[in-house]
């Protein structure tokens, strides 16, 4: 039983289905396919406004390009020292950007505040000397399994945009995040401010398909070209396109995202009956951090559970991850180990 | 009828069944599956040596990838005028290496020649000022649907590494060129000088998969951070691995590659019973350029044919692209259409 | 005796006394000093309009920043096969812009044709497959010595502008061809269509100034941060100013271009004396390109003159360039000697 | 009155004559002087070794040109918070490496300590999902105006050769440095595990004059490319070398440094006698960083005094910068003013 990651699953039956119904006879290639503009069109709908959209096959991909239509190479992008892609992209916006600078900013719960933003923003520049604030990126939900409300995301767009940044979000988990808050996607996104979203379905159920977003078309003439040149434009465009459509197609994206959190739900409510266990964020998504006794974590260990200690071998807080396709009863079984194994320690 | 190109098809049927069965349990993530650790073993076998292997999901990724760790960003990469890094990737060479020069070089049958890169390769430099040689890269089969012999690549190779150069092809269509051929890959690759293969699957019945072969595996360390940089590292990476290693099962790759190769030779040997028609190039591989009346051409776009005229709307150039699900009715229906619509002209 | 290039010489008197009455109390660093003001406000005067000015130490900075906002990291830049960016400047263009490519576009003379321009752009384009060309750059004298009228210059930028190109213009030797000309600085450039003018004076009798020239202040904010991250933003920027402002004040730089092409017209009209020699470009600046025999070759180093075969050590063609302070009794002396050795060996 | 920097001096009458001097006749450009080659023969002497020694107009080209040998484009780099490359380069060291990573390390007093880079480098790493540190570069003197002692770059240097790391020294203000310590600059550097040191001129007497010195010489032939292609290379590179030259003749730069360093203790020792003074960091080169009451600070300001409050315009600590020429009247006179004031608002 593995909570490693949410991508070491497969892909939800309904994509798969969608992938092979899309096997069929020719079709142009580079995007320019009847898929791609269902997709398109989709996204549109689902998001109540036009936006130029762009399907990639990875996150990073998706986070590093984006960002470089919202930054110069000489700018700065602001976000949270736990961010991916400050700690898990080795360098792709920087590359992506050309050279621009990620500035880290730090926050409670995995998350920037608006104020934070504001005062970072309100500190005297130096001129040419030092690379200009031109982006903020959050995650949603972030790294720490936490959610940005409504409310917080307006806040941070309205200090970003107070200083002339963009708003980028990587919404790597965004399903996680909109399924746990209940709101319009529009909200969370444009509505509240939002330049760009990286819209991801890898982690939630597809084999491997990101949509960016991008809510101001003006931006799209010079990522269309940065795709190509990235080489993230796949010939068979049509592939891509067709998870995202089944994705989005009857809630899917929503039921799969509601599974993984009650999972996670699940899990947190278990670990109140484990000795010592304690958890380290609120549980809003898809992930538990969760500090556990050692007895307990090797106990986990030799029972056959999968994991990852965060922030090295010797570190006694877990991430667990949960995905869509998780299993109640594994769940129940981990805690049930951590607790045997707990107890047994005290 | 679509002979656009090779890659609007879709998957062939054993690919699709490949990714099916690999949809089952969890697998660790970024390439650290069973699935990668086979399709590593099956590229030594097939290419009888180990070697350094990455898979991407697009061609352009792949070429730009390789060539950025056997080129500094000061330096050159020699290639054709036609070739596809120069004329199709939208500048991505010159991004992935951060900066390199291309330095085109004419040669017959969209080949470089051997003794024109010594040639080149013999006049004087400038110092530090203009960007140093440092790679050549070939395309096999080429854009010109041409093959190099072994014989063509070792003299290649020869005047490469004599001038301290590293030899990459770029093998979109390397299975049409080894079907063609009818050597050993190692034959056609190691052997014969080259340092850096970029095998691609995807135009030849994989969905997207392409793998980048690195003979020197002093190069791989940099390789593995450049494709996580750029992107290319997929999640759920044994979907790419499936496709891959079901390619290179069995000698599917090779019957794939017949099949198509056989039809661009039905082609040309139909096309001599259109009046006026011309072939432009010898017909090797799975491409056929020919020149054709503007009235056989407005003809077959009349009964429905697709296709390319090769550099601009008013060319009388064809490019026509076989693939492995190419029907031997729709070659020999384009042929007849051309032939009537041709002598109508007449 | 050396005529191998015009940078082979120091400065000017005036220069050097500049330099030097600039060298005395605190003034504040990174161009925030009256030196670079009074330049600016130089500047605007001379060339009769406003424009945003920055100085640089090479001609090389200058071109390559002035390019990287002019064009995007995947955008193309038509220029002369023989130009210096094209040639002579070790991919810098490329580093500067973060990828772009330069596209040669060939022409007689070393100057492109406004037509050819046009022809070239009015090709197909690729989509995003390609790079779209985004600037055309032009040498002002160019690398053959020769100078572009205004017609021509107008030609070119309307063709530029045409097509949604910015027009960029080398001026390492604007001097040289303002001289040459006898127009208004205006005319030669933004009244002409030029957006981007690089006036050079390290050719032409500074130590080592170039000013970046934008006719389009909306380029000036990215450009000021471009200049600093390139580390062209020098801490006692006055001495910089203090040579560009003894450059432009009372004519200088057109009374040093002057004695330079003067020399250089010398030359070609005693070249007409040596048996075998041959001009190959018109003489209108201070370039001489001429075939010489071989014997004459010999000779001329035996005798002690410095100069370089174009093409290589084996090449008979060539390149004779002026200075300010290329004295009339050398060019003589040249001129004796390979008439003398070219006599003897006929 | 001017306390805001060491680069709001002109530059010192030896290196004006040295380059007055070196004005006449000719010389090849490009570094291929007899000039050039002195000072590179003066850097081997002075530093007891060869090295490959590279002439820049600008700290930060020095700094990012040096780093981008050091590390590779997806490297991390580390370094202080306050360090110059950080905070002051307008990330130039991102642009030359092509996307390397800064990675602010804390330290008291301006300082990084050996510990602390071996803790940070015993932490687990994140394989290809994060920039692999490649590099650490200290200031000497640093932002602080303190001094690193050569036991302290010893332990910084053999962190960072454990780890696989070189060493960087950003000397802009080495000769400071090296004054305060008396020691050899082989002892300071090489001898110690510096890999490449950046020595700067320009803020201790030059016009504008840097040295990268290349203790490894196998990164010399990179370097050169790359300093081409950054259009670093003067092309009357005996300007550069004839102040250098006479920078490192007769111990000018230790007489020029020594000077500056005193100022700066006589200010230390001043400052005793202003109430409410207080010194921030231990003065040990060229460098005062003091709090001094708002009183204080405005009646210096109205008497005339330039100065920078350091981290904006409501800090009440002040960065003074001492130079070559700093008189000690002037010293003594800003003593007396902030006494003054301050007495009076106390």
């Amino acid at each position: 039983m593995n909570f490693c990651s949410d991508n070491t699953t497969g892909a939800a039956p309904e994509i798969l289905a969608a992938l092979t119904a899309a096997n069929t006879g020719a079709a142009m290639p580079y995007g320019n396919d009847d898929w791609t503009r269902r997709v398109e069109a989709r996204i549109a709908e689902v998001f109540e406004t036009e936006a130029a959209v762009f399907l990639v096959a990875t996150g990073t991909a998706a986070n590093a390009l984006a960002l470089s239509v919202l930054a110069p190479p000489y700018g700065g992008i602001v976000c949270h020292p736990d961010a991916h892609i400050q700690c898990d992209e080795c360098a792709a916006p920087e590359f992506y950007t050309g050279g621009a600078k990620l500035v880290p900013l730090a926050g409670p719960d995995g998350k920037i505040r608006g104020a934070d933003l504001a005062a970072l923003l309100a500190q005297p520049g130096r001129g040419v000397h030092h690379a200009p604030a031109a982006a903020v990126s959050i995650s949603q939900s972030s790294e720490a399994g936490t959610v940005y409300s409504v409310d917080e995301v307006e806040a941070l767009a309205a200090a970003a945009h107070a200083g002339g940044l963009r708003l980028h979000m990587d919404g790597a988990r965004f399903a996680n995040a909109l399924a746990a808050l209940g709101c319009a996607p529009a909200d969370l996104t444009w509505r509240a401010g939002v330049d760009a979203l990286c819209l991801g379905a890898s982690k939630n159920g597809a084999f491997a398909a990101e949509a960016v977003v991008l809510f101001d078309p003006g931006l799209a003439e010079a990522f269309a070209y940065r795709r190509k040149r990235g080489g993230h434009l796949l010939s068979k465009g049509r592939f891509l396109a067709a998870q995202m459509e089944a994705y989005l197609t009857d809630g899917l994206w929503l039921r799969l995202a509601d599974r993984a959190n009650a999972m996670a739900a699940r899990m947190a409510a278990a670990l109140q009956g484990v000795p010592g266990a304690e958890l380290r964020y609120p549980v809003q998504a898809n992930e538990v951090f969760a500090t556990l006794p050692e007895a307990a974590i090797r106990g986990l260990l030799a029972d056959g559970f999968s994991f990852y200690r965060w922030g090295g071998e010797t570190s006694t807080l877990l991430r667990l991850v949960f995905a869509f396709n998780t299993r109640p009863e594994d769940v129940d079984a981990f805690a049930a180990s951590a607790a045997r194994h707990a107890g047994r320690a005290a």
